[in-house]
């Protein structure tokens, strides 16, 4: 399945960015849950566009309406469908697209795979917009993991290469980051960057060894988000530079409970959470989208072709790209939450699952520390 | 499934590295096909232990015997399973170790997640071990892509944060990064490094959108192998310090082929193969089982507590992770290359393996050029 | 995931009976598709409620509305999502049933298993209305297969335990049937049946040994119909009061084609297709909602009660389910034709997917001659 | 993934007939738990070849040998891994079957499937031999099962039409179905026969609606079993000529819990557990290999041929199938019982793992009534 993800939760997207509408539909999202609709509606607009400088023009309300799953306002424990209607498209600006594919976008491929029938309006289905269905998946799931005291926050790192110096969210950018942005969108060009996602009160234990951890489910969900090149956990590739007795984190007792005294595998060990916060980063690659003038191929022709891509895109997608980082590392860890670990003592069946067990992190400090 | 991977090659490993045997289970895997069981050993020796200064002295054989899927050394189209019989352990050498948890291994997750069951000798199922059945079937996966001209292939960009010049194999490996190896090894400590992966001759469209790409499949596998703790695709995270203009693959015509002028994106745009080379990195930790004492604790006392990790290991795993690195590719590749895209046209349903078609990359130059 | 089946076609159901709508998404379906949309909407009407004298008088148009994956009437190789609306909805009648189950109903297993938190209006999600929504995926799995030469066909063998003598349709229903429905009625009760479906064009060869077969497959499926409580192929239950001799089928040669001169498997051999037609029939429990007075508890007083189950009910859901079964069946066979078999021949991969060989099967003659 | 079953708890077999040896995979079991391996014996003993006058002559000792998941006699939470050697094989006996396609068998597909490739001594993959590591898995999870009160125990209920009046265990048949036998094998025929598997102790809400219902998973498991072509739950078939008002189970009050008057649904209601026993009934085809002469075809002449199966045959299979019936169904019941069902409440998650919930059935008498 392309369009899915997940064990026990199981999210599937749907929708092109010009298609009457997109959505989700999210299977196995815990019973009798009575979403705070109004906190989610401003998860949502964290993501949306048109919100800043930095951001395309194109507005979308991104009000979800549920579908199924919703009774008198509290899960039911059936799927939950979400849609979002595509309002203000701009279908006419992408007809030239079909024949030329743009450089750094999947339109090439995509049109192989799809016998040339895909539909190239926005992206279709490989469009940043189909990131709107996943906040809602995520958002859900970010309300019930903070409930149970499991906190997923993700920041900018870094913008174009310069580091981004202070904790920022999502409503601000320090000011080199803003430089690099501003001179990108002037000369028609656009940059990339960090992110980092720290996940805090996860029990240790969650995961599996070998091809179930829980760095091979997140990084399997992250990367199916558009213009994601590179995914690390803790120290990740700095971690190659180091010798073992500098990336080993040692393991001590604090108020009578296993921590580690450093967190620089990012809380994970074998594919498994040791207590400690979860830190992964992830690498944003540059908008493709660009006003410049770029080389790329008539496909009916067969012959050389300049392309300007015009339309609403943004210089920089990273800051929109934050609460997408969120949405995603948190239904990949509610998901994990609802695994079990079954274990046999006493004459009798103990099926555990993390949900039941109490985070054990403690430190919140800088990773590789 | 934890021990799992694949969609439609789904490949099943099993074993501790103590434990009688570990092996593989390969279902999917094209029928008729006479696999070169002499080629099939000289790959696995490629990863063995004992074969190289920088390895650990645990000898095996690392022969693998093939219980079914061949029938008159021809497979025969249904699961094959292999096993390696575990010979050369010293299972003493690990008891002190349930009580007192390895800082940077897995011990102290897995023995939350199994209640104290888990099999402490060796690591058991999360031991590096686990690797040689991979190789089984991703050795035989090689053998089918180059058949088909498709060549999986990695290399050691760095140890210890020291760039490796020249593209090495197994064999060699330059003078610094020897150094490196000895250094660590003299002080009782260990280094990590970068490993490439470069696979020539995919055709594009291979993959999907979304959560059944390329990237997602391939990373989903490779945080399998122990100790990867990263994984990039083209530029990685490199791209996020670039500009569009200087990270987008421009298209070109040559020899009627579309191909990119440059290969920025390791031959994958959005989750999909785009007929150039594919190029993903991953970070190998330094071994975290080093001759150092390290600060641990007594799980028992629930106190401080001393640790020299005794026994045989490897002051760097990464030459031995190369052959590694290449069989769970080839996996996946295969895996991906068995999908097949379905069109309809001329009213009849055309269901197009990607196998079915041809690679068309050409440039197998640097990345990033 | 409880609510999708399928493996290279992936279909997803969602809603409940009184949700604002009900709807599915279609993953993996070929691209490139004219969906004949009103053939598609005269399909859907064959299930849909208030056409008949035996049907239940609630109303729906049963419009799907297409909200992705087509472009230009076309299908563009991405999830497909459509939805119908719920209109006539009361839900005012089922206040009663949260607190006193149905007896035949899922209604207390699902409130065990939600907490309580279930929609038990109309029955929620694991109402026969969720039918539509498969009927939606598989009338246009009906109009691809049609298009290849594949006919899947349905049709009551008995209603009430009376054997329905002639190759009936939707439309018709023969006398004893029509009284044994209209004396149900009449009594407040309510009668069963039995469903045959065959399919016709298929290629020898398709599924799979063991649990990948057509029968798992097919089954796994069938029993996702409302009210199903029995499937089998071929002579199925019959088979097993049969000597060997009378069940074997004996191949044959006919036009230079391997046929069996029998098809007493209905057209499958451990888990494959055999190239004759694919015959199989499913128990369909009577329905378990009827006007009598039946015995059931007050959850909330955990003491005996009495319960007339009042709404629009059908008393035979029968007819209404022969197009759900040829639904549910074409989707899977669509499923099923796009796995591919992959063999190794000359020196090369050759995936041969089931939809470019064409069907063998050649008598369509009564199962078990 | 053709060889394997199961969520949580994910069965892979291996293996063909005269390969080297079987094999069964478990991925998923509880760790900590001490297998009885006498009594796993013991039942393995219950399916072995040789032990009855009805059975085949060939003779294996069907013991298994535990590769992994097993340290100091403890299951240790990784993948279990257990083979059979194939010892007593003549694989002369077979070269004629790869011409001459076995009525009955599912040699033609096979052969189809694999362009030839297949395994054709002793029928391969697709013997039944198959089902003795499926009885290693299902033994195991019996006897998990047994220690937490859960029993699953299956019974003859008819063989070759002749119905089987007293609740028969493996060692003894009665007259009617032994002389049955007996006059088959004297024919050179074979005969089938109907098994019914009794699981109590079940607690309600198991399962889920639509697709990944118990239905569902266990009908997608036992057709995996060969010669399976039908299976019903509770009253099946015979529900289909019923009434409503003679069909449903009422619901009824007794020591404080809610049970069901009768258990014609078996205990089963859409997908998901009553806490009734869950009844369930397979048909087994007669044994298609048979000593009569019998039609079949040259696959290289492409011309009719006669064909008498030589080697050892069971003439009726059904006694030997009663304990793989009894794995398949724990196997699959374990696996629901580690699912868990996610609620919300009190500001919380409550991953409420079906395990921990203590069955409620009481009634075990005959079903129907």
């Amino acid at each position: 399945m392309s369009s899915s993800f997940g064990k026990n939760l199981v999210v599937t997207v749907f929708g092109e960015s010009h298609s009457a509408a997109i959505g989700v539909v999210i299977d196995g999202f815990p019973a009798g849950f009575v979403p705070d609709l109004a906190a989610l509606q401003a998860f949502l607009d964290r993501r949306a566009p048109g919100r800043a400088a930095h951001a395309t023009a194109r507005r979308e309300a991104d009000a979800p309406e549920f579908l199924s799953g919703l009774c008198d306002g509290r899960t039911c424990g059936t799927p939950i469908a979400a849609i979002i209607r595509n309002g203000d498209t701009r279908s006419g600006d992408y007809a030239e697209l079909r024949d030329k594919p743009r450089p750094g976008h999947a339109d090439y491929p995509m049109a192989v795979r799809t016998g040339g029938a895909n539909d190239i309006r926005g992206g279709g289905h490989s469009s940043g917009r189909l990131t709107a269905p996943l906040c809602i998946a995520g958002g859900l799931c970010l309300q019930v993991l903070a409930a149970r005291g499991i906190f997923v926050r993700a920041r900018i790192c870094a913008i174009a290469g310069t580091l981004v110096g202070t904790d920022v969210d999502e409503a601000g950018l320090d000011e080199p980051a803003r430089a690099a942005i501003a001179a990108a969108r002037a000369a028609g060009d656009s940059v990339g960057g960090v992110i980092e996602c720290v996940a805090e009160g996860l029990p240790a234990g969650m995961g599996a060894p070998m091809f179930g951890g829980m760095e091979n489910r997140l990084s399997e969900a992250l990367f199916g988000i558009p213009a994601v090149k590179g995914v690390e956990f803790g120290n990740g590739f700095a971690a190659a530079a180091l010798r073992g007795s500098a990336n080993n984190d040692a393991w001590i007792i604090e108020d009578g409970r296993v921590l580690a005294k450093t967190n620089r595998h990012g809380g994970l060990l074998g594919g498994m959470t040791t207590g400690m916060p979860l830190v992964l980063r992830v690498a944003i690659k540059p908008t493709p989208s660009i006003a410049l003038e770029q080389d790329t191929v008539s496909l009916s022709a067969m012959e050389p072709a300049k392309l300007a891509v015009r339309g609403r895109h943004d210089p920089c997608i990273v800051p929109r790209a934050v609460p997408v980082v969120e949405a995603v590392v948190a239904t990949v860890l509610l998901d994990a939450l609802l695994d079990a670990s079954a274990t046999f003592a006493d004459g009798d069946i103990h099926v555990r699952p993390f949900a039941t067990r109490r985070g054990a992190s403690c430190r919140t400090g800088p990773v590789g520390v």
